[in-house]
């Protein structure tokens, strides 16, 4: 997403990926909310800047009283209830801007934005930095659904490993998963891959096991929605069937996510909610059917990968390691 | 498939499923042949069946010399090269024919195949009621791909199991795989177990070990392609990610196969040669495309399930148990 402070935003439909790279660019409110609304813009940290830009359009197009703030923040954070990112930092936003004179709103918003979208970046580079360092040289990649820089306002958390381990010359190939249901593996990472020149395998999540089974991948390396205060992680659903096969073969599974993905409030991963998905999503995608009509569905939208699973969390402070616990607590203490 | 002795077979084009059941009359070579090719049939046993009756079709239609029948097993076999069923049969029928003077041989291929037909219905009745005696009454079962009726020439091996312990009044629910990248069990075991009755779930191939997880499956029960001395096992690529996870929870993971899919000539997993498949089935199916274009595909059709992770194998013969050296070498040797 490109900041155009005081007129928009451009930004990338990625439902038209990867078939074509469309930019959109946006001058209004209602242009910004149907683009998260209809997840042209998705991801937890590009929902956080795509609420920030909004509201910061708000402030330039219809004005920057706390009536017209408060209702603009609203309509925004009404696109996806569920997404909590959108919700907080468009809420930070707008309570920094209130903070100011009506005078002062719109370039704060547009100064907030820009901010959030910098220490993002920032944050994705350094956990890429603290990721590659991890990656043997020559080594193969596996990764699972899109955590690259679709998802974020930077170079990505687990893409953003693969991407400055290919810079420094470790990364011999990435594979990366189709991801049933929604397809963004297929769709998404091997759009950023080939795009970043990567060498770049696809294979259906059937065969994940068989892959690592072969000795072809050194590492599983995934992004994570939420993490646990003993280090349980959800993750798109997936993610635990690669963990548990990765363990049988020796095979480190790495988190790369950014420490506020860490939440201490849940003790472990039983205590994560799990959000299940329409069933329409299953046996077909897009305009394609394969099951028989009107049949029952089992689509979770995420899993959960038990601790014990996991060799270590990259954050943008660093590698944690066993036990979480202890190294989780100490990360996020010094945050 | 129906065998109508003397005049062809009818047999149900899986192509067209689940959208439509459409049921094809072939009365020469040539439709039995394009039917192979095209996969409107397919299952190792069916396919047995279908090589025996498209050399009996060849024997009324075409003439019973011996160049007659071998040049149409050749013809046959051609169809299908890898499918060693479709050619051990196809031999075993023309060896039987040609046993025999010319005006019986059209007669020998139609009993042939027709008690081909019977024993392996048989034989999956016997694999489902020795598998339904496992299943704990009000269970629920999770099973990969498709090893259905429409893969058998009965009730089928896997499904069979279901099937009988849903007569019997045992099975709560089944629960389906998609599995890509052909998506057999979206197509075609979502279909048998709609038309059966059986309360049916589908999921996403990344569902399952979060489906494990969450206690609601007592059973694993898939198929199998080929099984080695020891037991490692061979089946559609998927299968040994959902044993490596059932064997987490302590979920019993079981194949239920006739003793013909014993190979005692491999020793172990190592020894099972996996087809690799085309590129183009991951990232898309049918029409739809979802991946970049002209990347690369990692396409295994099968992957090896170590016999440390397989609780049981469901055979006609009755249940084979642990330490498999011993059970599969004596059941092999009573056969």
């Amino acid at each position: 997403m490109r900041l155009e402070p005081a007129r928009g935003v451009t930004l990338l439909d990625q439902t038209a990926l990867p078939h074509e790279e469309r930019w959109l660019a946006l001058r209004d409110v209602a242009g910004i909310c149907e683009a998260i609304r209809m997840l042209r813009v998705r991801g937890a940290p590009l929902l956080g800047l795509a609420g920030a830009a909004a509201l910061a359009i708000a402030a330039s197009t219809r004005g920057t009283s706390n009536a017209e703030l408060e209702a603009a923040a609203d309509e925004i954070i009404a696109t996806r209830p569920t997404a909590v990112d959108l919700a907080t930092v468009t809420r930070k936003a707008l309570a920094a801007a209130l903070a100011e004179g009506e005078e002062q709103r719109a370039g704060v918003l547009w100064a907030f934005a820009g901010a959030f979208a910098a220490q993002r970046a920032a944050e994705d580079r350094a956990i890429g930095e603290h990721g590659a360092a991890l990656i043997a040289p020559g080594s193969a990649v596996l990764t699972h659904c899109n955590a690259g820089g679709l998802a974020t306002a930077g170079i990505g958390t687990a893409l953003g490993v693969v991407r400055v381990a290919f810079e420094q010359g470790r990364l011999a190939r990435c594979y990366a998963t189709e991801t049933r249901p929604l397809l963004q593996g297929a769709r998404l990472t091997m759009w950023e891959l080939t795009r970043a020149g990567i060498p770049a395998t696809l294979l259906p999540d059937t065969a994940a096991a068989s892959l690592i089974a072969s000795g072809r991948v050194a590492y599983v390396v995934t992004g994570a929605d939420r993490i646990a205060a003993n280090g349980d992680a959800a993750n798109k659903v997936g993610t635990y069937g690669l963990a548990a096969v990765a363990a049988r073969h020796g095979v480190p599974f790495v988190i790369a996510a950014p420490l506020t993905t860490f939440d201490p409030a849940c003790a472990d991963g039983g205590g994560i909610p799990i959000e299940f998905r329409a069933a329409e999503e299953v046996g077909g995608f897009g305009d394609a059917r394969w099951a028989p009509p009107g049949g029952e569905a089992y689509n979770p939208a995420f899993d959960v990968t038990p601790a014990e699973l996991i060799a270590a969390f990259v954050t943008e402070r660093g590698v944690l390691r066993p036990p979480f616990e202890a190294s989780i607590t100490k990360a996020l203490a010094q945050r």
